[in-house]
C-alpha cells in the first residue's frame, strides 16, 4: 500500500520532467497541506521533448514554445518548491533522506522525505567510440541537446549530417534536418529501419526515405567519428571500412533508464534495468514510488512488466504517483506501447506486439495485413494505408497492430489500442461500430477490413 | 437457426444497394453453386448515397465515381442475376414466393425462393404539404434524387434555395450548396440543430452555420410551397406567416424505413417501425432474413433493439444475412450508432446515447465536457475540438460521446465506439494507451481529457 502522509508531511520528487511535473502537480491538488520539493538537476522542467525535431527544422518560432508550463507556474500557482540544478547523489530510502548538490554553488543538501516520487527519466544512450565526445557530434534526448543541434546549424555550415540509428528519432531527425537542407545519411545497424516494427511495416517507410533523398546504410556498424578541418569539430564516420564526410552527427541509437543513484540505494530494478515498480508505481520500499521513463509498467497483452518509455505513460503513472505519494490509492492501467510518429509524409503508428515480438512472447501469433483507402473513394484526396493486425492463433486475441500510410493513422491505431484494454478478439474489433463518412474513412474502415481479414485466417 | 440451403437453391434479394449486394455478394462467396437474384426497383446498385452532397458540390468530376462496383462486376464476376427496374409487390413467406413488376416492360414475375434476404432499404420522408410535388422541391435520398439536384442548379437560376431540416443531410446539403455560390436557408423544426446530438453540441454547429452565412430559422414549421413565376416551378416557401423567396427547396425530415410489402406480408416489425429481426438477421420467418436500413439492430449500450439507419451497419448486416440465408452461423454485434458528418469547417461525430437520450432511456446519466486541441502545443497548426463525454452515474459506466471540432474528430469517437462495445467505464477509457506525437494530438488526448473529468465527476 502507498504511504499515507502525515499533516504537512514533505513530498520529494526527483526529476522535473513529464513525469516529475505530474506527479508533483497532482500530489498538490490532493494534499494542499504539504510540502512539495522538486529536484531537477537540469536547467528546465515540464518541456516537450517530442517537439524538438519539429524545433530544430524550424517549424517553431521560439524555444519557449516547447515549454508547457513556466516554472513560476508551478512555483507560484501549484506551490511546488522546484529546485533546478539540483543533481541527487545520494538516497537513503531506509533513513528517508536524499542527498544533492547545487550545480552553480557545489552545495550539498540532504533532505528528510515522507515520501519520494523518482522520475528521473531515461537517458540517451552514447557509445564509447573514439570521438563520441568531439564538437558536432550530439544525441538527442533534452531541451539542452536540441537547443545545442539548432545552434549548430543555424550557425551555418551543416551540409551533411549523420544520423546513427533509424529508430523514430533518428527517422524524424532526417526529416527535419532535410527540411532545413541538409543532406542525410542515416546508419543503422539492423537490416531494417524502424526495428520496432516488423520489418514488412518498415519496408514501407524506408521506400519513404528513400524517396525523399535520404542515403541509407542498412547492416552497418559505426566505428567512430574523426575531426574534419573545421576546428576540431566532426568530419567524417567511420563505418564498414568507409571514411564518410559529415558537418554533424546525431547518435540516436536508443535510452536507458537513469536509475544510478537509485540502484545504488538497493531500489529493486525490473524490466529493461528500469526501476521495478507495482499497479500504484509503489517501488521496493513502501514509501519510494517511481514514475515514467525510469520506471518499467505492466503490458496490458502479457501482463508482463516491460519497460518502453513514452510521454504518454510518463504523464500518466506521474499522476498516479503523485496522488498515491500523498495518501491517494489509484493503479496504472498499464501500457500497450502505442506510439505514432511522423516520417516525412508518412506515419507509422503501432500498439501491443508485432508479429516478432509476439513469437518471442512465445505466443502462437498470426497477422493480417490489408491496404486500404483512407477515404471513400468517392471523395476527392486522401491516401493509403496498410493495416497489420497481429493476433493470436486459436483464440483469435488481437496482441497489436501497426499502420504505415498517408493520413488519419494516428487515432485509428487508438481502437487496436482501446481493444488490447479490453482483451478483445479479431471477430470482436471487426464488429466495432466505426464512424463512416466520405471525407473520413471508407463505409469499411481500414481497421474493420483488417480484423475481417485476420478473423478468417483465425478461423481457418 | 438461419436456413441451410439445399445444393442449388435459390436466394432472391430485395434491394440492390449496400446490404442488398453485400449480402449477395457473401452468399456467393460463402456458396458457388446456389442462384442468386437480386431484384432492384431502380436503375442503379451499389452506389455512395453520402456522397451525393460532395457530388452536388461538384468536388466529384464524373457520376460514375458514385458507384463502388459496376453492375456488369456483380453479374459477371460474381454471378448474381441483378435485376434492375423490379419492384416487389407482393411476398408470401409461407409459400417462398416473391413477385415483381418489370418497369419497363410491365411484365410481373413470380419467383420462388428457399431463402430471402429484403434490403429495401429507407425512403426519405416527404411530408403531404402543399406544393411538395412542385418541380424544384426534392428530397435526397437516391442517386436519382441526387442527379436531378445537380441538374436543376447545372442548368443556371438558382440563386437561393431553402433546405426544410437541420439534421446532417440538411447541414452537409447547406455546405455543398454554399460551395456552389447559393445562398442557403435552413428552417428546422425543433429549437436546435442537429438534433440527434445534445443542444449543448448542437449549438457549437449552429455557429459554424452562422459563420458560413448560412441563414437559420429554428423552431418554425414549412407550411407549403407556392410556384414562382419561373412556369410552375418552385419560387417561395410559406413558413410561420412568412413567405421566403426561394428557387430550389430540399426537404431533408428523415427518413423512414421502406417495409410496405414486407409489413402486408405478415413479416414483423419493431423499433422505428423496421422489421424485426434477431442478431443472425432472421426475421419472423426463418426463411426471411433483413439487413440495412429497413430493419432494426440490437444497440450496445442499451441491449435493445433500436433503428439507427447507417450505411456502415447497412454492410455489416448484408454480409451476416447473406452468408446465413445460404447456411452461415454469424451474429451481429449490434450498433452504437457512430456516425461523424463534416459541415463547413466543422466536425462533427457521435457514438452512443446522448444526455437526453439517456435521459429518455431511464439512465441516470451525466457528462463530463472538455475543449482541447487537437494537436500539441508544441507542433504548429491544429484546431479545438469539443468533447463531451455521457456516463452512468455510480457505476461510470460509458454511455456515449459527442465530439465538434476542427479536425481529427472522426477515428477519436472510434475509439470511445470501442469502449462502448467492450463496456468500459470512463476509468477504463482514461487508461487506453493513446497514441502521442506532436503533429497529431497533445499528450493528453482530448479522449483521455475528457475521460478522467468523467472520472472525477462519476467518483464525486
Amino acid at each position: 500500500m502507498p504511504p499515507n502522509m502525515k499533516q504537512g508531511g514533505r513530498l520529494v520528487v526527483i526529476g522535473g520532467d513529464a513525469a516529475g511535473m505530474s506527479a508533483a502537480s497532482r500530489a498538490r491538488r490532493v494534499r494542499p497541506d504539504v510540502e512539495i520539493v522538486v529536484l531537477e538537476k537540469g536547467r528546465d522542467v515540464s518541456y516537450a521533448a517530442c517537439s524538438l525535431p519539429y524545433y530544430i527544422a524550424g517549424l517553431l518560432h521560439d524555444r519557449s514554445e516547447l515549454v508547457a508550463r513556466d516554472i513560476e507556474f508551478f512555483r507560484g500557482e501549484r506551490q511546488i518548491d522546484v529546485r533546478l540544478g539540483a543533481a541527487v547523489d545520494e538516497l537513503l530510502p531506509r533513513k528517508k533522506l536524499v542527498a544533492y548538490q547545487d550545480a552553480a554553488t557545489g552545495e550539498r543538501t540532504t533532505l528528510e522525505f515522507d515520501a519520494l516520487v523518482i522520475a528521473t527519466g531515461a537517458r540517451a544512450v552514447k557509445p564509447p567510440l573514439p570521438g563520441i565526445d568531439m564538437p558536432g557530434v550530439f544525441t538527442l534526448r533534452t531541451l539542452a541537446d536540441g537547443t545545442a543541434i539548432k545552434e549548430e546549424i543555424d550557425a551555418g555550415g551543416v551540409e551533411r549530417a549523420t544520423i546513427v540509428g533509424a529508430g523514430y528519432v533518428g527517422l524524424e531527425m532526417a526529416e527535419a534536418l532535410t527540411a532545413r537542407g541538409i543532406e542525410v545519411t542515416v546508419i543503422e545497424l539492423l537490416p531494417n529501419v524502424l526495428s520496432t516494427y516488423d520489418p514488412d511495416m518498415g519496408a514501407i517507410v524506408e521506400k519513404e526515405l528513400l524517396a525523399k533523398d535520404v542515403i541509407l546504410h542498412k547492416d552497418r556498424r559505426v566505428d567512430g567519428f574523426e575531426p574534419g578541418d573545421r576546428s576540431g569539430r566532426v568530419g567524417y564516420v567511420l563505418t564498414g571500412g568507409q571514411r564518410l564526410a559529415t558537418d554533424l552527427v546525431i547518435v540516436a541509437i536508443g535510452v536507458r533508464p537513469a536509475v544510478e543513484f537509485a540502484a545504488a540505494a538497493g531500489v529493486d530494478l525490473g524490466a529493461g534495468g528500469a526501476i521495478h515498480v507495482d499497479a500504484r508505481q509503489v517501488a521496493s520500499d513502501p514509501f519510494v514510488l517511481a514514475a515514467g521513463d525510469c520506471c518499467e509498467a505492466m503490458h496490458v497483452v502479457t501482463r508482463r512488466p516491460v519497460w518502453i518509455p513514452l510521454g504518454t505513460t510518463a504523464n500518466k503513472q506521474g499522476r498516479i504517483a503523485g496522488g498515491n505519494a500523498v495518501g491517494g490509492d489509484s493503479r496504472f492501467g498499464g501500457v500497450a506501447g502505442t506510439n505514432v510518429t511522423k516520417i516525412f509524409d508518412l506515419i507509422a503508428a503501432q500498439t501491443g506486439l508485432t508479429e516478432t515480438a509476439a513469437a518471442a512472447e512465445g505466443l502462437d501469433a498470426d497477422s493480417a495485413t490489408i491496404t486500404a483507402a483512407s477515404r471513400s473513394h468517392a471523395y476527392p484526396g486522401g491516401g493509403r494505408m496498410t493495416v497489420k493486425l497481429v493476433f493470436e492463433k486459436g483464440t483469435g486475441r488481437v496482441l497489436g497492430a501497426q499502420i504505415v500510410g498517408e493520413e488519419r493513422v494516428a487515432k485509428r491505431i487508438d481502437v487496436v489500442a482501446a481493444g488490447l484494454h479490453a482483451g478483445m478478439t479479431v471477430a470482436d474489433l471487426a464488429q466495432i461500430d466505426m464512424s463512416y463518412a466520405p471525407p473520413f474513412a471508407p463505409v469499411w474502415d481500414p481497421i474493420l477490413v483488417a480484423a475481417n481479414q485476420a478473423r478468417k485466417k483465425a478461423a481457418g
